[in-house]
């Protein structure tokens, strides 16, 4: 976010919303050709497109700026007059001259070593890489029309012009820097330091240690029977059981039955992650990288780059967002279910939706649940803001007990991010909700051969605080106050807002500021409208019209309402 | 490990070498047979053979034992009898009757939901499970053999024996319990509880946080001006910067001209992860599973899994360990690294080589280097024991910076597990050091792609600690000599076991004891000697005699010597 210092002294915006750039879509590796291949992702609906993609360059940075734009031919001579160095650009004449097998020089048209390794008889896939990298090597005997000479070693031969002096060989370089890395530096202009990640705030907007977590983090510090020896491979257990008895409820029948496993995970990103990958393993057939899986649109962005980078290769979206009448598209949503083919992976925010706030009603749930049901879809829900968002652990929770109350197999990813305030320690948890012990034993078996090649056992810290605060009663009660104290003051902002708005007169309905719940809203501003708030007003939303309703604060409402007016009544 | 209660009690032998069972080496998803398919890793030399892989099979917990082996053909109609619930099972079945297109029922000899999704056109990779799911659906209208009649369905036809009645169609269930994850709990039988990791112990036999650690820890929690905000993806740049730096040294000249970078990362596990997804993407071409990867034979067993994980179609080895001479094969060593096509990627242990304990001599690393220069092979160190090893952290950094001096680019994965002694805090760093600063920047950029994707950003607490010691010069000081104490305290009990065994005149020569380094030691026992050890003695080596000497003390010394002298006297 670029706040000017004095916006960010005067209105305390430091965290309104969300990064003022569009979120990255990524497309998995490859860049944009190999993503063609796979069947690129349709693009969220909903969401600002993803930038332009260029796909896989050369390295580029020592050229001038004329031969970064004229690229190929030039690039040899190029680097090699200003530089002495080679690696930077061009394996293929790196390795200019030498005898390896098949490996006729890129400049005489061989595939040089950008393409395959000799003898491994795959073709090379450098489809947006020089010409001279070509990937089809010219043998050495290959016919030459008559009257033309072969290019003589170091060459580079365009058209009938004059003939470049041969070079000597080029030193030999290893070719980590010709990694073609995209030259995202450029492409996509980020902030330097700390990636902008949404989080709560208080009314003085600032970062919120809750206290309940300040006193057990000096608990685990004056406890000198605890050690630091290697947790287990699915983490620590007294967290994990606690951490699934939190999603679920004390007296859910799956854990009354025995039947719910649970892997301690880096985040709510990392138990989506694993969750993904064994999905994509085991799930539907061995290796069933097909199975369409169903984001909403939108969504959180890194929805689709989990799944993608988990192997699966068909990510499509389920209506969600009706910008028409700023609610939940259901007709949109269940007709996507019904057409889904059976065995999908159906992505659903277990409460308060990111990025628009809004979740289905209890009702609503119900008939996405029979539908799902009836279609043999799969439920992996994504639970960031259990508590955050109502005030109430269990309301939150009620989407993902009613669907286990129905008898669903599910994946749960629980995020301690946001209602611990834990966000830099990682806590969060996979709960897996499967059949019986002995089907979810075996789930887990498999969970610990994923997690054991990610990141062997997971960290203790997060997991430590929220493990001793579940297991008190006084602790826990503390800590559902200090939940409440985050919830309440979002919800405050809210209505605060909302009524502010109305007052005012600005055009349109206001009622879906309220409605919406959790940290997000969807204000409803169209992207002229964003731009002028960022611009004129220094107040930072995602081109969605996404809103950090933790950005908000007693002192900056008024300033907030009044721009949301203008911008409303000034930009159509 | 399954010491009895005196064992443990009398000789506090908690943990000696490391777990009874033989390392469980990971094949990948799949199975065996899609393993097979792959060109399944060779298993790394020395090691024991991992336990038979039996495949991914279905969940047969329901059944009789009988059954169990006769799988296939009564799977159903015994699951069907004996439970009702058909989905731990067989979701072809479960989905008899269904109208699915072109979903003909398994037992039809249908493909059944086990095979492709309709429409996908991938085929079945389900080769070793029941023949009812043979992913060849067998459309209604397929020609019968005169005289017979289409199985009804429900029913298993075996041969001409008398048909089964009819059933109705079986409740249909989701199918989360159809993973056929393999029967892990049945094949590989598990320690309850913690998975076992080697670590440090006192003379005690006791685990030990550093004093410095835990001075840093409390001044940690009495720093109310730390938040929990999240950290960059990239991890804490205090953490990445120091972490990077004693790696490389002060006065390395990477550093000097900007062209390091740094990933914080899950210890060393996480660190090699990312390091490897990063070269399978953009290393030697783009997304080229196909460059080879070299681990020595033996080698850590995680290193395999991740690199297979990371999408690596051809993992090697590499001759290391010379078992007749218990020392490094240097021939062998070099020999293969001539041979190995160029580009190849190799795995290097920065010192105290895990399992062997044996590293290069300095002047065979300026071998090892040369050849890989000459040949273009990729270094990719794995340090986990830096100053744990010979007590100075410049000695054991001494191959990294030797190659660094000589101009290659390379990654060095780092953990802080053992030198810090905060395993369950999963601190580590992937650092890099390319070209140039601008080549290192792209790369990190995408390293950012990579993280986002796995853990999103990383753990807060153990960096804190690092970073902590490490950018003070008196914690840095205490922090040294805590270092010195736990390598001290291995060097003296290598000492003091050899000239036990010396003492004794145990057949053999025991120098190798001393001259191996790090936590562990290739003893030089033979698989029944180990058996003997462990089932007589209640010592617990690993089969391929590996011992880890911080299990040895003071007061189990002699008792471990005596052993050894009997299982190599009376055992051969």
């Amino acid at each position: 976010m670029s706040l000017t210092e004095k916006g960010v002294e005067v209105m305390g915006l430091g965290n309104i919303i969300g990064a003022a750039q569009a979120p990255r879509q990524s497309r998995g590796p490859g860049g944009a050709r190999a993503a063609a291949r796979r069947g690129a992702p349709r693009p969220v609906r909903g969401e600002q497109a993803a930038p332009k993609d260029e796909g896989p360059r050369l390295l580029l940075s020592k050229l001038p700026p004329l031969a970064r734009r004229w690229g190929s031919a030039f690039c040899y001579s190029f680097c090699r007059d200003s530089q002495g160095l080679r690696s930077l650009l061009c394996p293929g004449p790196a390795r200019h001259g030498e005898e390896g097998p098949g490996a006729a020089s890129p400049l005489e048209g061989g595939g040089g070593r950008a393409g395959p390794l000799p003898g491994s008889g795959r073709p090379a896939r450098n489809s947006n890489v020089l010409r001279l990298r070509s990937g089809r090597p010219l043998p050495r005997s290959a016919p030459r029309r008559s009257g033309t000479r072969p290019a003589a070693a170091g060459t580079v031969r365009r058209g009938r012009g004059p003939r470049r002096e041969p070079r000597p060989p080029p030193p030999r370089l290893p070719v980590l820097s010709t990694c073609r890395a995209r030259i995202d530096a450029e492409t996509r202009p980020r902030e330097a330091g700390r990636a902008r990640r949404a989080a709560y705030r208080t009314d003085e907007g600032q970062p919120w240690v809750l206290p309940v977590v300040k006193k057990v983090e000096q608990m685990i510090a004056n406890d000198h029977s605890l050690n630091h020896e290697y947790l287990p491979i699915l983490g620590l257990p007294e967290f994990r059981a606690h951490a699934s008895r939190i999603a679920l409820g004390d007296d859910s029948p799956a854990i009354k039955e025995n039947r719910i496993g649970s892997v301690q995970s880096l985040g709510g990103t990392g138990a989506l992650r694993i969750g993904a990958e064994f999905l994509r393993r085991w799930y539907n057939g061995n290796n069933n990288t097909a199975t369409p899986v169903y984001i909403s649109a939108p969504s959180w962005e890194n929805h689709n780059s989990v799944f993608v980078d988990a192997g699966f290769k068909d990510i499509r979206t389920y209506r969600y967002w009706d910008a028409a009448k700023r609610g939940l598209d259901l007709q949109g949503l269940l007709d996507d279910m019904e057409k889904a083919p059976e065995f999908s992976i159906f992505i659903l925010h277990a409460c308060a939706h990111n990025p628009t706030g809004t979740d289905p009603t209890p009702d609503q749930w119900k008939q996405i649940a029979a539908v799902m049901k009836r279609r043999f879809l799969f439920p992996f829900f994504d639970s960031a803001y259990q508590g955050f968002a109502s005030g109430s652990l269990d309301k939150d929770a009620g989407a993902v007990r009613y669907f286990v109350s129905e008898g669903f197999e599910l994946f749960c990813a629980q995020s301690f991010s946001k209602n611990f305030g834990l966000y830099n320690e990682r806590v969060g948890n996979l709960t897996v909700v499967g059949k019986d012990a002995d089907n979810v034993q075996r789930v887990l078996s498999q969970m610990e051969k994923i997690v054991r090649t990610t990141w062997s056992n997971p960290p203790s810290q997060g997991a430590r605080i929220v493990a001793t605060t579940l297991s008190s009663p006084q602790l826990f009660a503390e800590w559902k106050e200090n939940v409440k104290t985050m919830a309440d003051r979002v919800l405050l902002m809210r209505s605060e807002l909302r009524s502010r708005l109305e007052s005012l007169g600005t055009p349109g309905t206001w009622n879906h500021i309220t409605e919406q719940i959790g940290m997000f809203s969807f204000t409803g501003l169209n992207p002229k409208q964003v731009e002028y708030m960022i611009k004129e007003k220094h107040i930072y939303l995602m081109a969605s019209g996404r809103i950090n309703m933790c950005g908000l604060t007693t002192k900056n409402l008024d300033y907030v309402a009044k721009s949301i007016h203008e911008a409303v009544t000034k930009v159509q």
